[in-house]
């Protein structure tokens, strides 16, 4: 097995389809890779596009799709609700089976100096290739925006790679390495949604809960429920089995059944046997042991 | 993704290790397939051979590892404590990821029928490709063995297929279709070996607890802990979540914990879906949302 990388580039592009399409065929074309989600926001005029295959073949097809995009977005003109500091606005890579968060940093650090290079763009590394404490967070380096960039880049916020000169069509971009993300949600046996507010409120890491949790409550219609939505920000750090341990625990004091999770998209299979891992407490399980682990290309 | 399966060829060699490891070669050199394991056992006198790949290089590998064992084992000269038909004993054919039980049905019987014809060699079907029902059972079949298989054969027991005439040093084979079998332990906090035995009894299908599950009551040294042993020999029917949750349930009953679960060998990757499907609730969990699944070849 050798190892699989994901790639999730946000584009500034989300109201001409043709152009998000003519991009995610760009990534579609190279040998080995599969196009997992493309995801376009008109209000945010953003698209998302996630796929995978080997760490080489990904490489290749992230650098594909920046010239792409570079080819057909003109930051000067782009408006939208999301804030972004370039026409490819982040560019992180994911580990899968058999590629570790190494690998994708070294990936994102490649990547990115070969898009300063090509392209002549200012390059910031985030997340796990953070190249200082303040640029781990993708908010605090997006501050700017585009069209406050060059500004502050004139003083404080100098590039980790590239020119000190946002580039006029292109403007900058934010590359690097993060774990999976996994969108869970948890449907209360209740309609009463200031319970799922609540329980979010106490699991989320933002006001003092689970590490690298983000949570909501939101009330489902058709019929009318309570829901617990989060995003697990790194499912090594807080698994699936224990936020629905949390949310079960607290929903059971307030006198409410959990109904179901929903797992909405994508999850790598280690969060998967993580979840038998925990259930059925095998704490010797390894990827090796499952059939199909062994024809993961 | 296409269809994967397994093959658990069981051959009447068990003592010559150089003949065991030329008939795995023999299976590893078609392209596509993983020899996943390799078992002998030299009181048996029989070893299994276990590998997997796309249905297509799996038959062919299945064959060419029939007419190697044909070339390099004399039935007539076998002795060993197992019940055996033949030199190739038993072939049964597992669907995995992206191939179903009626495509292992239509391999066994293409297998069996290309067995007849090659090497003049009775065969029976057995498991889901069994063509009545008292050869369902494999040891139904097996019970007049290689030395008692002419006389039966004459009489009740013919093959249903290939010629009704043992052949003198390859005897007779059985082919079938059946389901992954799962090797899974529990480990009881308690050296009470006898509450061991008492739920393996209660949950075995032989003493009418759960189906398609077979149980033991084992003593582990070192230290002393009591252990059920288990195959679930049809995890869509009995799953890991279910005997974890009835042999759990007897254990606190009598005042005792589980300490953990083990997993003997390999478990194909639904068998784990499953495991996250009931503890999270996910009915609606489908392979594809495993991002790996995309690259199953």
């Amino acid at each position: 097995m050798s190892g699989l990388v994901e790639c999730v580039p946000n584009v500034s592009e989300g109201r001409r389809p043709d152009v998000v399409r003519g991009l995610a065929d760009v990534v579609s074309a190279v040998p080995g890779i599969r196009l997992l989600d493309l995801t376009s926001d008109a209000d945010h005029n953003r698209s998302v596009i996630t796929f995978a295959g080997d760490a080489e073949a990904v490489e290749s097809a992230a650098l594909a799709l920046v010239a792409a995009a570079y080819g057909a977005i003109d930051m000067r003109t782009h408006i939208g609700e999301h804030p972004r500091l370039g026409a490819v606005d982040v560019v992180p890579f994911v580990p899968l089976s058999g590629s570790t968060m190494e690998d994708c940093v070294a990936i994102a650090k490649r990547v990115g100096g070969a898009v300063a290079k090509a392209h002549d763009v200012p390059v910031y590394y985030y997340a796990k290739a953070a190249t200082r404490p303040e640029r781990v967070r993708l908010p605090d380096i997006r501050k700017p925006q585009y069209e406050g960039l060059q500004a502050l880049m004139d003083t404080t916020h100098g590039p980790d790679d590239g020119p000190a000169r946002v580039h006029p069509t292109a403007g900058a971009i934010v590359v690097g390495a993060r774990p999976p993300l996994i969108a869970f949600n948890i449907e209360l046996d209740t309609a009463d949604v200031k319970l799922a507010k609540r329980i979010a409120k106490e699991i989320r890491e933002s006001s003092g809960g689970l590490t690298a949790v983000q949570a909501m409550g939101f009330e489902l219609t058709d019929p009318v429920r309570a829901q617990v939505s989060m995003n697990l920000l790194d499912h090594s750090v807080t698994s699936l089995a224990t936020v629905w341990r949390e949310v079960e625990a607290r929903a059971n004091a307030a006198g409410v059944k959990v109904l179901r999770g929903e797992l909405i998209g994508l999850a790598p299979l280690d969060a998967m046997l993580d979840v038998a891992r925990e259930s059925l407490r095998l704490d010797g399980l390894v990827r090796t042991q499952i059939i199909e682990g062994h024809f993961i290309r």
